[in-house]
């Protein structure tokens, strides 16, 4: 294990990370970003790791509850002292198990966040039993996987977030199509104005929703000298900093 | 009737138009830029109006022919005039004829372009036998018309290419999809560069095609002084110029 904890600068939040495991990038704050759960949403984050969407969104929205959802042990511990370390009991909470399986979750949500693995199985995984090739490949969680719980999940009219590879889009809408949940919102990312192609696509869908998508303005993350623009650094309140306090 | 001509800058290619019937904008300049038949490709253009996209086609590419579909016949003897107008009558030709009918065409292509009705049929038409109306709305020709047939029509791994209003972007890939089209090519197209959301998109799909959709950098129409950016003026071989022949 090689922990080390980052200030999240958001409501004094901080944030445990285990080196050897999956630590959270700008996708995960750019979707607790671009998620918009109403006041008191019953709040679902699938494939949750250390916690860091429900940590964030903690700091964001009113939700009833929040809960996270975590296949792997070592990152299920992770997420549940994130929690303790930010006193976030009573609001969040993180089930360890496979959300495929029916009998993990009882109840349904209003809205659910997922920033799933985002390559397909196949060539290139090393180790698939690893707790990084399970956290970047579709190993035990696929579009179809995501989309079809997500349908059993929702509530009428609620919604889901997802943030994934633009070359994915495609397959991304017909697989919501799939299990009748109807693309209503998109925003491209891109790592400069100046980028020939997005690098990353962040996409809402609600259950049953009627057709046609709206667009939110394009992000970009860099200006030209390699700075995060101010768009950026607002919804980072400020780039996140590295603590002191790391150890070994 | 009244007519008028553009000469449309390439080629010494000119267009009779109809005022009174529907007038082609930016959107088949766009579509006819955006197509990428191979040399030799069997070219099939549905709902070719006045047959803008075929002759400007004809400009652009080595076809081995060009088959413009259209399903009124006020428009299809505009296209039949602008093919001799313009002495293609050896590599494009026009039917008079509805493409939902499978006797209507009776051969495969390699490429389709489509500049469909934008929008579902529905409230806002006052005349639905109007020629506008039948371009306008999806009276004669709705999405899963045009990807049905094209799943038919198309060789396969043979492409198809449309233009359309962003917020039918999601449908559109998986009404693709339903008919084995698999989406591969994606613009943007915005007004400004500071434009909100985008105006049009542009999307090609691949008949059997493999997963995966890549970007075309973003095209702006316009720049901060309102007139065309050099990326259109570029694609529109300098702006459309109305000729002076123009008559009741």
């Amino acid at each position: 294990m090689s922990l080390r904890i980052d200030d999240l600068q958001i409501n004094n939040l901080k944030l445990i990370q285990d080196k050897s495991l999956f630590c959270f990038g700008t996708d995960a704050v750019l979707l607790a970003n671009f998620a918009k759960p109403l006041i008191n949403a019953e709040i679902l984050d699938i494939g949750t790791g250390n916690g860091i969407i429900p940590v964030l969104l903690s700091a964001k929205v009113k939700a009833k509850h929040i809960t996270g959802i975590e296949i792997q042990q070592e990152s299920f511990l992770l997420a549940q002292k994130n929690i303790e370390l930010n006193s976030l009991g009573g609001l969040v909470s993180v089930v360890l198990g496979d959300v495929r399986q029916k009998e993990c979750l009882n109840k349904q949500f209003n809205y659910i966040t997922c920033n799933p693995p985002y390559k397909m199985a196949g060539t290139g995984i090393e180790n698939p039993k690893s707790p990084l090739a399970i956290a970047r490949h579709e190993l035990t969680l696929t579009l179809d996987d995501v989309f079809s719980r997500a349908e059993k999940l929702l509530v009428s009219k609620g919604k889901i977030a997802m943030v994934h590879k633009p070359e994915r889009l495609a397959e991304i809408f017909y697989t919501m199509n799939k299990y009748k949940i109807e693309p209503k919102r998109l925003q491209l990312v891109y790592s400069t104005a100046k980028a020939a192609e997005p690098s990353l696509v962040l996409v809402e869908g609600a259950k049953d929703g009627g057709k046609g998508i709206r667009y939110e303005k394009n992000l970009y993350v860099y200006d030209e000298n390699g700075n995060y623009t101010a768009n950026i650094n607002d919804l980072y309140n400020k780039t996140l900093k590295e603590d002191e306090n790391e150890r070994a």
